[in-house]
C-alpha cells in the first residue's frame, strides 16, 4: 500500500455536501429553534456557498478518514494532517464510572459524525461542520479515569519517570481525559474541539490546551519527512502505518487495552536563539544528519541505513558518539516507538524572538517497554538537549477503536 | 481576471527549487561557518527531500506572489491565504530615521527573498525557506515610526475614536511597525516572522503577535467567502481586487503613501458561550443573512442585492434596523471598506471552553472618511454587539510598494 492512502479513507463530494448540511440542520433542532423544513428548503433552493470551483481546482476538504474501526483513527492516519489540537481535561470529583460511560458515548457520537463531515448532534454552527478534511478525533485515558472504572490499569500508565532534563510544567502536564484532534484544516479543528468540549462540559474542564503545524497538506509531497522548526528532517526512523512492522511496535495485546496504545505526549521547548549560534556543521553533528535532505552523515539519501561504524581519516567515528540519532537507537529492536508530532510557535513575550518548539507525540504498545529505556539514553546524553528542553509531559492509554452502535472506552466501561 | 488568480503569481518547480537550496545555503554564509562548496555537492547529489510526490498529488508549495510593485502584496492578494500572523513592533528610543531606513532596507530584502521561495540572507533554517506557499509580507508604519521621520503623517493615522462597545486591552493595540506575515502554510509564516524579527531586533521590540487562520487552501472554493466562528459567512461586501472599484476603495492617492493604503486591526472577541443560547433565527435576524449560504433575508443566493425596503406581513421590515448588515451599510458610496480577516482561537481557560474570535482587518485609502463613520454606525446599534467585544485596536499606514533595487518606506525614507 503506498504512504499517503489508507483504505479506510474516502470523499464526500459536494452534493452530498448539501444533503448533509440539510441534515446537519435538522439534527440541531434540540438545540436551535427553528423548523428543519424551512431550513432544509432553504439549503435546497440555495445550496452551500462552496459551490463555484475553479477549474484548475482540486479540493480536498470533503476528504474523510472513516471513524470507526479495529483501532481509533488518528494513529495510523497517513500522512499526519497538517494541523492539531491537543486537549487534556481534569475529571470533575462526581465524575463516576457512570458518568464516564455517558461522556464516551456522547464523545464518540459526536466524533463519528464531526469526522464524516456531518454536524454534531447539538451542533450550534453546523456550517462549520461540512470540511471534515481528513478530520480524526483520538481518545486517551489518563490513570485517574482508569482508576475511577476499577479496571486495571497498565503497569506504565503513570507519569513518566523524571529525566534529568526536564523542566516540567504542570500546565503542560498530565491530565485525566485526552482528545487529539487533527485535520488539514484549522477551522474544521476549532469547531470540532469545541463541539467535544461541550460534550465534556459537565464532566471535566480544561487542563491543558497545544496546538500544532506540520506542512499545509499540498504545499509537499505527502511522502515527504517533516521538518521540524530547527530545520531540521524529523521522523525519518519510523515505522510506517499499514505494515507488521508498525503493527508490531504500535497496537497492544493486552486486555481491555488490545487493538489500542499509549500516547506519550511531551512539549519541547526549542531555544531557537542559541540554536543559531551553532554553525551548520555542528548542527548536522550533533543530529548525525544532514540538514539538506536528513540523509545520515554516512550517506547520500533520507533513508540510507547509517553506519555507526565508520570513522575519519582522524578516526573519529563519522557520526558522533553525542548524535542523536547514535543515542536513539538501540540494539534491541523492541526499544522502538512510532512518532507523530507537530511544531508550535507561541507569541514571543519581552526580548524572545521566537516561543517555540515540538508537541513531540509518541506511540508505542508499552511505554516503559519502549518508551522509557530511549528517553532514558537521550537524557543521559544527546547533544541536542544543549538546544531543546522538555516543558510538559502527559501519558495516556488509548483504548481501541468500536464498531457502529458502540462506543471508544467500551472495553473498559461497558 | 477571475478570482484567485492575480497576475503577479507564479510557481517555483522542483528543480528550480534544487538550485535555490544551493544558493540558499550559499547566501547564509555570514551566519553558517561551512563551505557552500560542500553543500551545494550534498544538496546536488542528494536533493531536497520533497521530491516523490504521488501522482495524483497536486502540489501548491512551490507557488509564489510578486514581492516587487506598485503596491504592496498581501493587501490585493487574492484569496486570502489560509494563515496569517501579524506583529507589531514598538520601536527602541534610539532608532532614529537613519536606523530605519537600514531596517526597512533589511527587512525588504529579506521579504522579497523569502516570498520567492529563497533563504533570508543570513537565514539560519535556509530549509524552511523553500515552500513559499504564496508567502506575502506586508509592512506597516504606525504614528511614531512617522514621526521619527520628520514626515506628514496622514491626518487619520492615530488611535481610532473610542467606542463605547470597546474593551480595550493595551496588549493588543496601537503599535510602531507591523508585520503582517501570510500563507498557504503555517510553518511557512513561522520560519519568515522568525527571520524577519531577526532583522528588527536591533531596532525594536514586540509589542503583539496575533496568529489567525481561515479555510486551508483546497478544502473549499477559492471563491467561498470565508466563516466566522459564530458559523457566518463573513465578508460577502468586498470590494473584488482587479476591479476598479476595489483600486479606488484601497489605495491612497496622497504624498508618500500614494499607491499604499491603511490598515486597522482590530481584536474581536467573540462569545461563542453566549452565541449558542441564541436560536438559529435570532441569529439570521441579528445578521441580516441566512447561516445557510449568506444569502441576505430577502434573498436566495449570497451575493443577491439586500431589499431594505421589504416588509413582513405584519409590516415589519424583513431585514432588521438593528441587524449588522443594515447598519454596515452607507449611502455615501465613500464609506466603505475592504475587509481581510483571520479567525483565531486560543486556549480556553479556567471553565472558558472557547477562546476565541477574529482579527478583523480592514484596508481603505482613508481611515476618518471611510472606516470611522461605518464602525460609529455599528457602535451605536449593531446585535451582533452582544456577541461580539473589541479587545484590540490599531491603525497604520501601509506604504506603496517598490522596485527591485529599492525598499518598502523608501518614499517615505529615502
Amino acid at each position: 500500500m503506498a504512504r499517503g492512502q489508507t483504505p479506510e479513507t474516502g470523499r464526500i463530494g459536494l452534493s452530498r455536501r448539501q444533503v448533509l448540511l440539510g441534515g446537519a440542520v435538522a439534527g440541531a433542532g434540540a438545540v436551535v429553534a427553528v423548523g428543519a423544513d424551512a431550513l432544509t428548503r432553504r439549503a435546497t433552493t440555495s445550496g452551500p456557498t462552496a459551490t463555484r470551483a475553479e477549474p484548475h481546482e482540486v479540493l480536498h476538504g470533503g476528504d474523510t478518514v472513516a471513524f470507526y474501526g479495529e483501532h481509533q483513527a488518528g494513529i495510523a492516519t497517513t500522512p499526519p494532517q497538517s494541523c492539531a489540537t491537543l486537549v487534556a481535561l481534569d475529571l470533575r470529583p462526581e465524575t463516576d464510572r457512570d458518568a464516564l460511560r455517558r461522556m464516551m458515548r456522547l464523545l464518540t457520537d459526536d466524533a463519528a459524525r464531526l469526522t464524516q463531515g456531518r454536524s454534531a448532534l447539538a451542533d450550534s454552527e453546523p456550517e462549520l461542520a461540512v470540511v471534515p478534511a481528513r478530520l480524526t478525533v483520538t481518545f486517551g485515558f489518563g490513570p485517574e479515569l482508569v482508576r475511577r472504572t476499577a479496571a486495571v490499569a497498565p503497569p506504565w500508565l503513570r507519569p513518566l519517570p523524571a529525566f534529568g532534563i526536564d523542566r516540567l510544567d504542570d500546565a503542560w502536564s498530565d491530565g485525566d481525559l485526552l482528545l487529539q484532534v487533527a485535520a488539514d484544516d484549522a477551522l474544521t479543528v476549532a469547531h470540532a474541539v469545541r463541539m467535544l468540549l461541550k460534550d465534556t462540559r459537565r464532566f471535566a474542564t480544561v487542563r491543558w490546551t497545544q496546538a500544532g503545524f506540520r506542512r499545509a497538506r499540498g504545499s509537499e509531497a505527502s511522502t515527504t519527512t517533516m521538518r521540524n522548526l530547527f530545520g531540521q528532517v524529523d521522523g525519518t526512523v519510523n515505522p510506517e502505518p499499514g505494515t507488521a512492522d508498525f503493527d508490531e511496535v504500535v497496537w497492544s495485546r493486552d486486555g481491555w487495552l488490545a487493538g489500542g496504545t499509549s500516547m506519550v505526549v511531551r512539549r519541547i521547548a526549542m531555544n531557537l536563539d542559541t540554536w543559531d549560534k551553532l554553525d551548520r556543521d555542528g548542527r548536522e553533528q550533533s543530529v548525525g544528519r544532514l540538514l539538506a535532505n536528513g540523509a545520515p552523515l554516512t550517506g547520500t539519501q533520507e533513508h540510507d541505513e547509517p553506519d555507526f561504524e565508520a570513522t575519519t581519516p582522524l578516526g573519529f567515528p563519522v557520526i558522533p558518539e553525542f548524535s542523536h540519532v547514535r543515542r536513539a537507537r538501540s540494539d534491541d529492536p523492541r526499544e522502538r516507538i512510532f512518532r507523530r508530532s507537530y511544531n508550535y510557535d507561541d507569541a514571543p513575550r519581552g526580548e524572545e524572538i521566537s516561543a517555540s518548539g515540538l508537541v513531540f507525540i509518541a506511540c508505542q504498545a508499552d511505554v516503559d517497554a519502549q518508551y522509557v529505556p530511549l528517553q532514558r539514553r537521550l537524557d543521559e546524553l544527546d547533544l541536542l538537549n544543549e538546544w531543546t528542553t522538555p516543558i510538559g509531559s502527559a501519558v495516556f492509554a488509548i483504548p481501541p477503536g468500536c464498531a457502529e452502535g458502540g462506543f471508544v472506552g467500551e472495553t473498559l466501561l461497558a
